[in-house]
């Protein structure tokens, strides 16, 4: 392939997205929230696969959709107040039931303040099981895997032997979404929520993992949550 | 005043904004919800005021700035997941201690579907006392009132004679603001989140008003909701 092209396709693999640190999206430092940024993940990567056509719209009409399976988000700064930042994403690795996407956070200055991972895989709506990542539109995900590097670990296997069980909470009105679940962000909030403010003031946090495991909805309706 | 000018200038006085539903930002319903919308408003108010040099940014570097003191929100829908719209904002009336600012919330279609009226006041950081709207930046916000229509009902008086106590709320890390407060955001959620969930399905919230009296902050952290 000629390097034109060749470069042309690589810019073309990783989707870049501009943000501002919104006032009602900071906390109390001035930081943008891990909840907020997680919304922005996401939806830069619907973004990136809507543009590649591989968007929830598109596999709506065909009875698909995208779930989110793993979030490892790791920052050595988060974005203060009015401050401009970019999100860069991109497709690491595609299998037949999951697909690794990548993240890369830059501030104003251009300078890189972190990077995310998340893992996600694709479900027949009607069936309710997984789909073939490799088979869906001829394969054509492939294309998009890019050798961009992220240099964060990966979502490691969050195990619980004999959880403590610290709170349970009962999902409201605000949490749940189109799909009748709790939405992936304010999984991210609540759990946030069960730290005592004053933690906030000394530390910040430095990585944040998430593994959804099972669906909580207005049916279920109790999440525990346990360390 | 030449023609021209003058429709240059009423034209100076509205800011329009654009905006897209997002996912974890509507309801089960698939509608936008009404904490994401009055974000958005509350966003509109400081890009307007900003860009005509009454931002709080401008403000602050003077120790000034701006509090929020009454929303009012009446919408015929809400925008719909993935749907675009649009929120124009102006300034109606500019007394000494208070201003009247509204919005015209516009669908995809150009269809207007909602109106809001909010009441802000500004406050000498130092001193924690009003400031007089009128001689401010030697009085130019006066020059940005423009008579475009609003026609829903001001911000009533909310009177509350023996309140029947709904509901205690502690105020958590997610809560707070850059001002040490529960964010104006936070309460329109915590409001909705005391009604059972099967009530949104049932009913859609037509009219929602605020009035913003005591600040509730990390150091009073509790949150009395009554009827």
């Amino acid at each position: 392939m000629p390097e034109q092209e060749m470069k042309k396709m690589n810019s073309d693999k990783v989707g870049t997205y501009q943000f501002v640190a919104e006032p009602f999206h900071v906390d109390f430092t001035g930081s943008l929230t891990m909840g907020v940024l997680g919304n922005h993940l996401l939806n830069c990567a619907g973004f990136h696969s809507t543009d590649r056509g591989f968007g929830i719209a598109e596999l709506n009409e065909n009875s698909y959709t995208w779930v989110l399976s793993r979030l490892a988000i790791e920052m050595d700064e988060m974005p203060h107040q009015y401050k401009k930042f970019t999100i860069s994403t991109w497709v690491e690795n595609v299998y037949r039931l999951f697909t690794d996407r990548n993240f890369e956070i830059i501030n104003e200055d251009g300078k890189t303040i972190g990077y995310a991972r998340s893992i996600w895989a694709m479900i027949d709506l009607s069936s309710r099981k997984p789909a073939d990542l490799l088979s869906l539109h001829g394969g054509k995900i492939v294309d998009y895997v890019s050798d961009k590097e992220c240099p964060i670990d990966k979502p490691g296997r969050i195990k619980l032997d004999n959880p403590e069980r610290l709170s349970d909470y009962v999902a409201k009105y605000s949490d749940i979404d189109i799909n009748g679940h709790v939405n992936s962000i304010k999984y991210i909030e609540h759990i946030l929520d069960l730290f005592p403010i004053e933690l906030f003031k000394e530390k910040r946090i430095k990585r944040f993992e998430m593994a959804y495991v099972a669906e909580v909805t207005t049916v279920t309706n109790s999440l525990s949550i346990g360390r």
